[in-house]
């Protein structure tokens, strides 16, 4: 296999602002892998969160470069090679991975989610995301998002005044099915005392309400919530997920966070053994990653997978929202093509 | 797709026997499912210890027929259909899954390890079970298994003379990997005192020491023993793992009793984020049902699936055991054809 890499910048539609800070430009690594004359399409967006940058991206890809073998079917083989070399360094294992199977699915001729034996009639909606702003400004966003069709608001919070970002926002979109995120930055006692105001707005669930390694805080606020709590930084991957149980009501998973397709399958499979509801989650990125969410999307509860919809210049094209409802397309493999080239098609 | 089924009887080589009786034939269902002119396998290997016999795999079929649908790659849906027209019966639902991965598998043309993105150079070996009888017949049967190639052996017990059993396995086969199954037979405290003598004659694991349902009392003979403890009957189905965390090392999965490849798959990776070993099992069953096993094995700690080789008369070919490694086989789907037509091609 051929692998061929370029470090692009998008841009988000506005500031995209949460709790830890503001981003105006986002590097992602889009990946090619070449076989046999057919190509396909992976994504890292990496966060330096979760210790990733382009560079700590392009750096792994090197590394990764001759470990790939030459049979793109052995997913197995290959992604055990690339953890054996480099532990970590997820966003760049998840490129690999989406590549090997957009590639699958075009030597196949078949999409992923045909692939996967999922149902494309079982997609959920996405929540869109409105970021932090003044509460004038966000309660206009979520107004602007809910004309457009998406009922299901995700409400970034973390600041000093979150229940007037909540409050405006439920007075703009009142019918609005209304998600929070506070990524991280409430202490347990002021979780326990928003939880009450968050329930009478009618909000539907609460992600990451306190630092991620604080799993007894969580467990605290779960147990005295009325509302769902979802792990999001809490739950990285796979191996986060023992000590989450009982501590959380769900958790987030995301390709990005975990490494891929593969590995978002097993995290899917055992949240469900251990009894959680399943999020879909996403980074800002383009259209190449949100299309591997969006085969998955059929086996979750909730999907967040607005990534794409961000950005003012996502260079692909690949699933549709009408209305907010995740709309896989039937080509092979993640579905996914240049933006330049279905709009020309159009 | 167009559903047959032919009910067979299969024959063990010797009488069958576990701690719970005896069994000298068994009835399975062989499934076939056509489409589009293609034409695959799936077997139901019933179980009257979980509630089903080759006429309940009949009468679930007949109530499957009309909830196939048209498209064999939306597994989702069609499974998801046969779980809300029919609990349990997951052997009849196991029938129809292990067809529809075949079909898909020639539909495409690649055997199903590669659709799943498997190593088929990663696939374990598997033990050759000694069925209960006097220690001299069943140590001389061991040596027997042993002398094949076969160096991992799984003793029933459950009888008024396991140690003897052990012994004279031990001393048969020195250099075997010894694993015993008591088949829910022993109480914790007769448990708790085999466990020393198991150690020191050099048992592996023991599998399912205590009744099914004796969850507590799996956990203080695993906290108290020195070698692995594996639950079998007591672990069914995904439902079931959340309760045996901490209580067992690790689970048997077999596709019989989870419902197909696709349940199968969601055990293995919750048994992993739970900590637990995996071991995949099987029952008294033709290459068909082994196949499917036998291709998802490079995913698992310790292999059991030896049911095709126990029988006299296995009308199917499928994977070969040389020297009791798995070996795969490259045909598309799960590579199983007529006894007759290998052998004839031989």
């Amino acid at each position: 296999m051929k692998l061929d890499y370029q470090v692009i910048e998008v841009h988000p539609k506005h500031p995209f602002t949460i709790s830890r800070g503001t981003s105006t430009v986002y590097r992602r690594v889009i990946v090619q892998l070449t076989h046999e004359g057919v190509s396909a399409l992976g994504e890292a967006a990496p966060s330096p969160y979760y210790g990733e940058t382009a560079d700590t991206v392009v750096a792994a890809l090197e590394l990764f470069r001759p470990l790939l073998g030459a049979d793109p079917f052995n997913r197995q083989a290959i992604m055990g090679r690339l953890g054996q070399a480099l532990g970590g360094n997820n966003a760049a294992k998840a490129a690999i991975n989406l590549a090997l199977w957009d590639l699958a699915g075009k030597l196949l001729g078949e999409p992923l989610y045909r692939l996967l034996g999922l149902d494309a009639a079982a997609t959920p909606r996405t929540s869109l995301t409105i970021a932090l702003d003044q509460p004038a400004a966000m309660a206009e966003r979520a107004q602007a998002a809910y004309a457009l069709g998406f009922s299901l608001i995700k409400v970034k919070l973390g600041t000093g005044h979150d229940r007037d970002i909540v409050t405006a926002i439920r007075e703009a979109v009142p019918q609005a099915t209304l998600r929070v995120d506070a990524n991280a930055a409430w202490t347990p006692s002021q979780a326990l005392h928003y939880l009450g105001w968050l329930a009478e707005l009618g909000v539907e669930l609460v992600e990451q309400p306190l630092p991620a390694a604080d799993i007894e805080g969580l467990r605290r606020v779960t147990s005295a919530s009325p509302l769902p709590i979802v792990a999001d930084e809490s739950a990285p991957n796979l191996a986060s997920l023992r000590q989450l149980k009982g501590a959380v009501s769900g958790v987030n998973i995301k390709l990005m966070k975990c490494g891929g397709i593969d590995a978002a399958l097993e995290m899917i499979h055992a949240a469900r053994a251990l009894g959680m509801l399943v999020m879909l989650g996403c980074m800002v990125e383009t259209s190449v990653a949100i299309a591997a969410g969006a085969h998955l999307s059929p086996l979750v509860d909730y999907a967040d997978l607005d990534g794409s919809l961000l950005l003012a210049d996502d260079p692909f094209q690949g699933p549709t929202f009408p209305k907010g409802r995740i709309t896989l397309v039937d080509d092979p493999g993640l579905g996914v093509q240049p933006s330049s080239v279905r709009s020309q098609a159009a």
